[in-house]
Formats: structure tokens, C-alpha cells, sequence
């Protein structure tokens, strides 16, 4: 564990592989050019590594774009207007060209939402303004409440006939930028779908309080953004040849798609570049795995997952075992632990080791999730795991213009790979 | 812990407070005129509180001055120039009025120092380029290493007829920024001193480069810091009388002043913020501590340690209880636990409740330093702490004039106030 934290404080290329990644290609959400360059830059750079191996996988992804720069204002009953940053959410349909205006209704539950009914949702549009809870400790613990009403809102609303949702950006963080991410329409038709928006949390506030204070206030705005067929994309995977179980595989994944707003630095350009960087130390260390060592980097986990599905299915066929895979996927923040999805035994084992990783900062060994790209793999009987670091910034920029490259610390990016690399090497030296 | 982290992460006036001391008073040395501000605000502000009792308890401080921006550069031996970034270190003497000039030599180590000895060293200008290692994982234990040259450099350089010293700047990231700090001529007459700054790490790299590639190096530098007789400033000090041990005191602890060029958000505007927060949310609460619940803050924390050897001697003189201190200064960054300077045997009490604590994300239990301000009642037999935050960012802005509230996060800030003031009801609740 010194020799690998030691290695990746003071030579890894993480930290310059997402400035490029972020600040050279920028957001790239699954089926654009951006994410394409990605792949491109991604397959090219694994393969300067030195890798046993390192091929593409490729995928059908949605393709859903955004268009030109979405407007938004509110209207007093006396006529005043104020401008308000929106967001098409990822999947929304567009607007009518002339846009969608009509009165604003605020719920804050979908249990308000359906005893207004009907009769008070027809024709309206509904404002979606559950807060992010500030009192959970831990954020993720946060988003479940707030996050049902950004992918489901717009589909109960529909039902009452509303003519359009805006949403309250997902995040603690009281400010001026639209939060997006991913909704559903379900079942819907295509004539029954309405177009959702996020709101910034600061206009969220802003438009809640002009509700209250007016009888009827008004609500306008444009969108064109637009589902296109799906559009052939990649996975890309390099991998270290086990020296004693070739056909045994530990994973090390993150997802290299990301919204379109930011420059996805933390969500998820940090787990790339963390997940890439244990190669690259395996490599540079001369560690000789016993089991294969591969890096997935997934395409399409913000709007499908066809990446992490492809790769399950491709692995089942391959006929290999899938021993462990480790994903990161919470931001470049200062590592604090795992949390493990595994069997009790398995668990005990991990827990029994979690002394060794104490002398680096990393300390909670928790039971839960692992993360979106590797969780399928559990149909395989596979040891999940996610590196967990401190949460409390993370929604801070999560789906933002804000997430931004200036955002993520050299040194908490490189502890981060340093704790997915001291994992790796326990799985790789303990499990058979 | 519950309550207290609900109050303090959905009413915490932490976050606006240290808005106001950073933005609207900011950088604040001893004797200055800022200094006097915070003073006055914390005074006001505690008062507002409606504690059972505020005070200010006089002192006297030294009084150093930068003066006009230092400047300085260095010239090749072809007469190429180039400015960099400087910054007097406090309590240097000026330059001459027409600046210093004179060949620069580096050393690595106050080893290397004595072996060039007095030939090598007299009438030139030193340059410290000690790294602040990149390798050791909790960011405080490499300042140690590196921080001695900022402290002594220019004692031992003189010693050889050194005419100046430079010092690369103590923090690991790379950057513009010159980051200051306390040094100390010790038994040098005042003809022996000589002007001590430091440079950016940036510049440190730049100047060490043109060392190498160059014979002979030229750097002109020139400040006008001054140390005037000492003047008049104040601990800030407001407490909560304890229900059952009114004579037995918790102290929350945290240092008022800062260095003069950022705004000591970090260093240690939060930790003030911090402490003063522990007693609103007892206020809030309504909690009635058994023991005296006393936040103290201490002026001439960065160059003089007048407010700490002050408030002992004071407690000393009164003849109470010094039961308990917690210090926090150590960035508003996410609390990861507590280092505890205690007898075995209350360390193995303090450890057996950190289970309670493993909910709100604090987990390290740890035997350490506690703070400087407090560490003088360590001779009244205070049990000792100190609020230990995640530490990977503190160097980054520590001294410099990045350090600024924008770099604060408010859950952050909010989450290491909860953990004061859990350790301090912990306390109040168990110890007699």
C-alpha cells in the first residue's frame, strides 16, 4: 500500500488526464462527438500504457440532445417578468416551437399531486419543489427523496394532464444553476409525453415565494431538445494478463459518458481517470497480478446503461469468471472508505483487513451499493465493491455547468486511485 | 448528536458569519486594524447570543507590518528578468530602502548550509527550496519537515553572512501564490537580521531551474515590513454557566487572528465560526450544561501566542476548573475525527463512545496534538483536543492569499461544528 500510494502521489497522470479530459473534450453524453473524442482519447491512452491488451466494445446508445440554450420566465399577475435558469432533463421532449406557457401549481409530494387531481392539474404546469434534505450526514442518503420526482414527475403530472413539470435541481447547494439528469415517461405515448425542466435551487426558491405571494402566476418556457435512433458507441477496456488465473477477472470501472452541462470532472471524469491510474501503477510498479486486471470504462450509464449491460452480457458469454469489480463513480473527493455488495463471509473477510487501511485515511468499510456500471455483474455472482469518498461536495456540481475541472483537488483525486489500487491488490493477493 | 447536527446543518449561522469576518473584515493580524474589527464583531456577536456572559480580555500583541507590496526578481547572467512571487515572511525585517541584491544559491538542508559554510554563503542570498513532501497521506505531517526553514532559515543563513533568505513556500500544491508564515531570528542582534520572504512554488521550481541551468543568478528583492512596539488587542470570551459544575470549564476554542493576505477563512475564520456555533445551538436547544461551557477566542495565534499564555495564565488566577478544551484550527473542511492529547485512561473513555460518533461520518480517534491555543493548559491538567478535518485541501490555501471564503463549503464548515459541539455535550454529559 506505501509503494502504490507513494507511486500515484508523485507520478500519477490522473490529475493530467482529466484536465484534458474535462477541459479538452468537455461534456460527453452518450451518442455526441464529445463522447466519441472520449472514446477515442481513452482507447488511445490505455494503449500508451502498455496494457496485455485494450479494445473497444462496441454498443448502441441512446442519442438525445439538448439543442439551442433553454429559456425560461415567470409572469406576476401584474406582468412582471423574471428570467429563470432551466434545464431540459435528459429524455424530455421539446416544447412547441412558440414554447409552453400556462399557470404554475407548486406540489412538494406526488401524494399532493394526485389529491389536487385532475381538476386542478389539467392545462397547468406542475412545479415539482421538494427540497434535497439537508439533515442526512451522508449526501447520497439525500438524493433518493429528492431524485423520484426529477424521473417520475413529469409522468404523474402527465396523467392529470398537466402541460409541463419543472423540477427543483437535485442539490443541497442553494444556487443558480439547473441541475439535470435523467427522467422517464414510462408508459406513455409520444402524444402524451410533456416537456420537464430542472429549476436552479435559487430560482426554485424565487418562484415558490411569487406562488405564495400571488393569486395566479404564470410560467413560460422553450426547449428543443430531441431523441434521435440510437448511434453506435464504445466501452473501452485495457487489461493486465493474470499470471495465475488468467480467466479470473477483477474490475476496476467508472463510466466515461457524462451530462452535457459541465465538463463532467467529478461525475464521472475522476473515476475514469482513477480507474485508468491503477493500471498505469500496476504497470509502473511491475506488479504481476495473479488475476486479470481490467479497466472498464462505461459508456451510457447517465441515460441507459447499455454500456454496463453490454459488458455483462459480453462476459457471460465469454465464459470468464468475474471475480471482483470495484466502480467509481461518487466524485474525486478525498477517499473515506468501500462500501461492499458481497456476501456476509466476504464481508468479514474485507473487515478483517480494514486495519491495514487505516494509516491511509481510509476508514469506513460499510455494507451497500457498489455502483450503476458494475451492479449487473452481481447476476454472475461477482464481489462488488464502490470506493466511497467524502460526500458532502458532491451534489454540490452533480449534473451542473458547475462540474467543472477547477473542482477536484490533485491530491483527494490521487488518494482516491491510491484506495481503488490498495483494494485491487488485496482481492488480487487474497482471493483465489 | 442528532438534534445537535439537525440544528446546526438547517439553522447554522456558521456559514454567514465567516461570510462577514472574510469578506467584510478579512485578513487580520495582531495589532492591526482588522484585527480590532473581529474583535469588536466577535464581541457583538457572542453578546447577541444572549450567553450568560461575554467578555474581552486585554492583552498586549506585537504589532508587525508589511507594508507596501514586496517585489522581486531575478536576473540571469545574459540580463534576462523575471518577476516572481514574493511575500515578506512576518516578523522579517525590510530590505534596505534601494532593495537587496546578490547571487542566489539553493540548498536543500540545513546540512547543506553548514557545508558550504561561510565562503560559499556570505554576502549572497539563501534560497530554502525544501519540498513539502507529497508523499506522507495526512497533509500536516509534512509541514514539520519543511516548515523549519521557514522558521529558521534566516537565523542560520545569517549566521554565515548570508544577506537574505528565501524560502519556497510550505504547501504541497503547486501554485502563484507566496504562502507567509511566522520566523524567528532568535538570539541574532538587530544588525544580524536579514529580510526573509517567501516565494510561490511555482517561482521555486522556476528559480531552482535557472540555478541549474545558469553559473551565476542574480535575485533583487525588496520589502518594507516593519515591527512596531506592541499594541493593545483582546481574547474574545462568552460562555454558558454550567447547572451543576459552574466552576468546572469546557473550553471551544479557536485562534481570531490571521495572517494579513488572504481573507483566514480556513486559517482560522471557521474555526471561529465554528466555536461560536457550539454555543448557539446549545443556546438553541436549550440545553443546560452541568459544566461551564466557555468559547474562547484567542488573539496572536500566528505570531506570538499572546492570547493563549494570557488565558492560562488568567484561568491559573482564578482558581476554577480547566476540565476540558477542543480546538479547531484546521480548515472547515469535513471532520473525519479528533486527536486527543489526554491520559491513557481518558483516551480509552473517549475511544469506547466513538461508535456514537460513526453515524455523522466521524470515525478517527486519534492521539495527537490538540492545538496551540489551548496547548498551554495542558500545565492545569485540561483534558486536550482537537477537531481534526479532512486535511488534503488546508495547505493549498494555508498563509496565502487564496485563502478566502469561496473555498469553504458551507455543509463542510457546518458538519465540523456539529462535531465540536458532539464532543462537547459528550463531554459535558459524562465527565464530573
Amino acid at each position: 500500500f506505501k509503494e502504490i500510494h507513494h507511486e500515484i502521489l508523485t507520478h500519477s497522470k490522473a490529475y493530467n488526464w482529466l484536465g484534458y479530459l474535462s477541459l479538452n473534450i468537455g461534456g460527453r453524453l452518450s451518442g455526441s462527438f464529445e463522447a466519441e473524442k472520449a472514446v477515442n482519447w481513452s482507447f488511445k491512452t490505455l494503449d500508451s500504457l502498455k496494457l496485455d491488451k485494450v479494445w473497444k466494445q462496441k454498443l448502441m446508445v441512446p442519442k438525445w440532445t439538448r439543442g439551442v440554450p433553454e429559456y425560461a420566465y415567470i409572469t406576476q399577475s401584474d406582468f412582471t417578468t423574471f428570467t429563470v435558469n432551466i434545464a431540459a432533463l435528459g429524455g424530455s421532449v421539446a416544447t412547441p416551437l412558440e414554447g409552453t406557457r400556462g399557470e404554475i401549481i407548486e406540489v412538494n409530494s406526488f401524494d399532493e399531486l394526485h389529491s389536487l387531481g385532475q381538476k386542478n392539474v389539467e392545462g397547468k404546469i406542475v412545479f415539482y419543489n421538494t427540497k434535497m434534505p439537508d439533515t442526512v450526514i451522508q449526501s447520497f442518503h439525500g438524493y433518493g427523496p429528492a431524485v423520484q420526482y426529477r424521473v417520475n414527475g413529469a409522468k404523474e403530472a402527465a396523467k392529470y394532464g398537466a402541460i409541463g413539470v419543472i423540477v427543483r435541481s437535485v442539490t443541497q447547494k442553494l444556487d443558480d444553476f439547473p441541475h439535470t439528469g435523467s427522467m422517464s415517461y414510462g408508459e406513455l405515448t409520444e402524444e402524451q409525453k410533456i416537456p420537464a425542466a430542472a429549476i436552479s435551487t435559487k430560482d426554485a426558491d424565487k418562484l415558490s415565494t411569487l406562488i405564495k405571494l400571488d393569486k395566479v402566476v404564470e410560467f413560460y418556457f422553450r426547449m428543443s431538445c430531441r431523441t434521435f435512433p440510437d448511434v453506435e458507441s464504445y466501452n473501452v477496456i485495457g487489461e493486465i494478463k493474470g499470471s495465475k488465473y488468467p480467466n479470473s477477472v477483477i474490475v476496476v470501472g467508472a463510466h466515461l459518458d457524462s451530462w452535457d452541462l459541465g465538463q463532467g470532472a467529478h461525475d464521472d471524469g475522476a473515476g475514469v481517470v482513477q480507474a485508468m491510474e491503477v493500471l498505469r501503477t500496476f504497470k509502473q510498479l511491475k506488479i504481476s497480478p495473479k488475476h486479470t486486471i481490467r479497466v472498464v470504462l462505461f459508456m451510457n450509464e447517465e441515460n441507459g446503461l447499455r454500456g454496463a449491460i453490454k459488458y455483462k452480457e459480453w462476459v457471460k458469454n465469454a465464459g470468464e469468471k468475474a471475480l471482483f469489480a470495484i466502480e467509481s463513480d461518487a466524485g474525486g473527493f478525498a477517499p473515506r472508505g468501500y462500501s461492499f455488495d458481497v456476501p456476509d463471509a466476504d464481508f468479514e473477510v474485507f473487515e478483517s483487513y480494514n486495519t491495514l487501511f487505516y494509516p491511509y485515511l481510509i476508514d469506513r468499510f460499510d455494507r451497500g451499493g457498489s455502483g450503476a456500471d458494475i451492479r449487473p455483474l452481481k447476476e454472475l455472482g461477482t464481489l462488488l465493491a464502490g470506493l466511497r469518498p467524502d460526500s458532502q461536495r458532491y451534489f454540490d456540481y452533480h449534473h451542473a455547468a458547475s462540474d467543472t475541472f477547477d473542482k477536484v483537488n490533485k491530491r483527494e483525486l490521487e488518494l482516491g486511485a491510491a484506495a481503488m489500487a490498495s483494494l485491487v491488490y488485496l482481492v488480487d493477493q487474497i482471493w483465489e
